[in-house]
């Protein structure tokens, strides 16, 4: 049994989501983070993407514990999954503790829940690892970055993170506990790369908050929409305040938010007095006494903004003269989503303030900036830039080069790339085969490659199914027919179809068999599309 | 007849492209721009989306002619379809025509032009209207706004612009032609929205310039491969400046690039000395004496800095340290192709410098100040918002309104509405009914609404056709089979084909042959996906 730490990431690195990293020393294993990735949009069909459990599920005897370090869902929604295969106590901030809770009953998993909780401040042991959580500031509350003492060496996993100041309402980074846990020296740094390529610092999430203040105090006669992520917590804490400043009562809708807010009111991280709260739809008040805190950001189909957007919500039609602020960043990909709703809003009369017109938003994560303050401040002796595209990755390790790091010091790694370290030297080893697992519907890591490379060109240019009656003899006994969708409408397309059939019937009675690579032909020859083709001989 | 004047958008208004504009008077049909859109990430297997030309064709016999602002292709692409429907004159400046005349090669439509040229501050008579051009400012050279003399009053149609002061080699928009040719008034005015949601004044190209300066006086010993758009000829002048300047020589790949220079050096709008350029690939000039003007700022997959990442073009491998500098920005929709791009050339070890780490481009239109210094310099007595999504129109009815004028003043149109205007009042009356007329290879306007929506629904969950083997009473004689792509890897799914068709004899021998039906929810019931199904019955 070596004496060296392995570090394995299963995700998260060269692309945004499913964060986890395994942690292994002798016969132990320790997991931080266990996230989904959200398709791109040509992962057609898929819902959500999950690490490639594999390496763990057959290492599970092994398998000492799983740290979380926040309760977004590219940090811990694969642990519905997971905890399918696998039995490990699952340690966390509450409120991180408390989302696990509900995706898990919502799964019928809670039976497997061995959840303990993980406070800023309280170390734990998790075999040979002795974990110090400290307070992050981030977009959602109770977010910890983690620093992990080991055998051969001390490990600082920052989580997300920024270097907020003045977090209106959140928490600030504790650099002071940070400092103080790492003053004796970091062996490597696992570090947030998000936003490698924003110049600067981040800016505070209290521009957000007098940014609203002010669009409140202007919403003379207005009644006022607010649409922002549901694990926002401070900003809706800020909106609720507002609200009550500015003499209006607010709203919720979209099922994440009223999940979310009840979880945290319930918990003690949201503080809205119930008379500030009111039904949706309670018309005993004025539309301009009203905010309606509302899902809908990313303009997902389901969302309340959205359908809203497209007269379809129950409660709330939109009218001329509301305000309605986009108070969240849009997601690289949601661009289109988001931007088609906005136009809706807005033909309905609507008076919309989003990101390009308002500070309504700023990210959670640090930029270049803070990134450079972080890599000061602790000195790792190596640096694993975590958490981002590998165009971030790449970003990150030039920060550490200007910041006196040594190109070997630094680790630009892939997922299930196995870093390696004696607590002296560094190298990495072969590296872990993994799989992107997709889930589409109750279908896990059952479509693989080729069914997405299949939906791809059906999405392109449709199929033709081709039936051939043939008899005993494989001689053709009648006409060919075509069964076909998404590559021409059929009704208006019978000359080619018609010729398509008899170039079939003239191939196959010359004994060219090959009747798929004739069809291919024929159709791209005369449309330069390439349906899926698929001839089938019936036997009649 | 009539003696209103009616202005009818064809295309253009709620969306970015394909803009069209008809200006009728009496028995006189005028037209203004011709451009296709590309498609949005939705409109799978499409090529283009072409402007609906059903009334220009309709009425042809009154078309006295169409005019071009300028020649970027959601400006022009289209007549190289409309053209093979009518015969018209086409008037442009010389640059524009010149681009017009290589598209009507391609497609060996050349006999149907009769280009005549078009020059700021020479007006010429189409019909009843007297066209004065007046130069603009843009991302292209030789764009012109137009001032039209109608019988009833003055049109300004701004076609697409900004105000810089300092273009860098371009041109400056004319305000003072402009003010002087529109001081008697102005009756309306169709003006550019795209950027009516950004705040102040586009940056001037001139930053672009100061910053592609210092990239390159920093870049010792290292090759610059540098992309941006093929019609941004004042960037391309200003690299080969920059390239001169700093002693180096210049390589152009990618197609568009290659045509769009040699356009534009053979009319003068491009000077660029022999003795700069040099051949791609040639060993003889060192590395960093190399700047390489590529395609492929947008991340398309042909485009040449796409194939460098991909490690797929002929002549240029990327070899760590090489200076990448994508000088061009990202066009809505385009983000996931230049993001994975861009983690390509991180990871082959280059320096890339994109927009979010410096100035390397800036806009070609203006800014929300610019439309007000537009609006107040005009003072038009009616407004309609011309080119942009809906947002961006009802934004810059804001900004109008802000400038003074009226609501019932400003008028956001839809594509295909009737704008009528006596010279005193104006109106809307019944809107033209537009398909979207969508390219897929060679198939021009035979891809409707139910194709696309069967692409959208093959994409997502692929397709069973299901061969029912009945008899000459319709009772089941054999085993029914299931031909399939995209829903699910078949090899794997055995058991659930094998229930599938275990389900489907069973319903069909009690009599229910609603078989679409009954697969629909069997498949939805197991895996949650809805592939398209279509049972065929074979008579055997």
């Amino acid at each position: 049994m070596t004496k060296d730490l392995r570090i394995i990431p299963l995700g998260g690195l060269g692309e945004i989501g499913k964060n986890m990293t395994v942690f292994e020393y002798g016969s132990n294993l320790m997991v931080v983070d266990c996230g989904v990735m959200f398709p791109e949009n040509d992962m057609y069909g898929i819902d959500l993407v999950l690490p490639d459990f594999t390496y763990i599920i057959e290492n599970q005897d092994r398998l000492r514990g799983i740290v979380l370090t926040h309760g977004h869902m590219d940090h811990i929604l694969a642990l519905t999954y997971l905890l399918r295969e696998v039995e490990t106590p699952v340690y966390g901030t509450p409120l991180t503790l408390g989302i696990v809770k509900r995706q898990l009953e919502e799964k019928n998993l809670k039976h497997r829940a061995d959840l303990r909780t993980l406070l800023p401040g309280e170390g734990i042991h998790i075999g040979p690892f002795k974990i110090n959580p400290y307070a992050v500031a981030h977009s959602i509350p109770d977010a910890v970055g983690l620093v992990i003492e080991t055998p051969v060496g001390r490990v600082v996993h920052t989580g997300d993170y920024k270097l907020d100041e003045t977090p209106a309402g959140g928490t600030r980074t504790d650099m002071e506990t940070l400092k103080r846990l790492t003053k004796d020296g970091v062996l490597v740094m696992l570090g947030d790369s998000t936003n490698a390529d924003k110049p600067g610092r981040t800016e505070t999430e209290q521009v957000v908050a007098d940014t609203l203040d002010s669009l409140f105090a202007d919403a003379h006669q207005q009644r006022i929409i607010i649409a922002t992520f549901s694990s926002l917590l401070a900003r809706i804490q800020e909106i609720a305040r507002l609200a009550e400043k500015h003499g209006r009562r607010l709203a919720i809708t979209g099922r994440s938010l009223l999940e979310n807010t009840g979880l945290a009111r319930e918990l003690g991280y949201l503080d809205i007095p119930d008379q500030v709260l009111m039904d949706i739809g309670d018309q005993t008040v004025p539309a301009d006494r009203q905010v309606i805190l509302a899902t809908g950001s990313q303009g997902e189909p389901s969302s309340a903004l959205n359908r809203m957007a497209n007269g379809e919500h129950r409660d709330i039609k939109v009218n001329s003269g509301d305000l309605i602020i986009v108070s969240g960043g849009t997601i690289p990909g949601n661009e289109e989503d988001v931007g088609r709703m906005l136009n809706k809003l807005f033909e309905r009369g609507a008076n919309v303030i989003y990101g390009a017109l308002a500070k309504v938003h700023v990210s959670g994560h640090g930029s270049r900036d803070e990134i450079r303050i972080m890599l000061e401040a602790i000195k790792p002796r190596f640096l694993i830039p975590a958490h981002g595209e590998a165009r971030h990755l790449h970003l990150h390790g030039q920060i550490a080069q200007e910041a006196g790091m040594r190109r070997d010091e630094i680790f630009i790694l892939k997922n299930g790339a196995q870093w390696v370290t004696d607590g002296h030297r560094a190298w990495t080893e072969e590296s872990l085969a993994l799989d992107d697992v997709f889930v589409d519907g109750r279908l896990v890591g059952e479509i693989g490659e080729i069914v997405m490379r299949d939906r791809q060109r059906l999405s392109q240019d449709g199929f033709v199914v081709a039936l051939i009656p043939v008899n005993g003899r494989n001689e053709l006994v009648g006409e060919p027919q075509f069964v076909s969708r998404g590559f021409v409408y059929l009704r208006d397309a019978g000359d080619l179809l018609e010729a398509g059939r008899e170039e079939v019937k003239r191939h196959y009675r010359r004994g060219s068999h090959d009747l798929r690579h004739l069809m291919e032909n024929f159709f791209y020859e005369h449309t330069r599309s390439r349906p899926v083709v698929l001839p089938r001989f019936i036997q009649v």
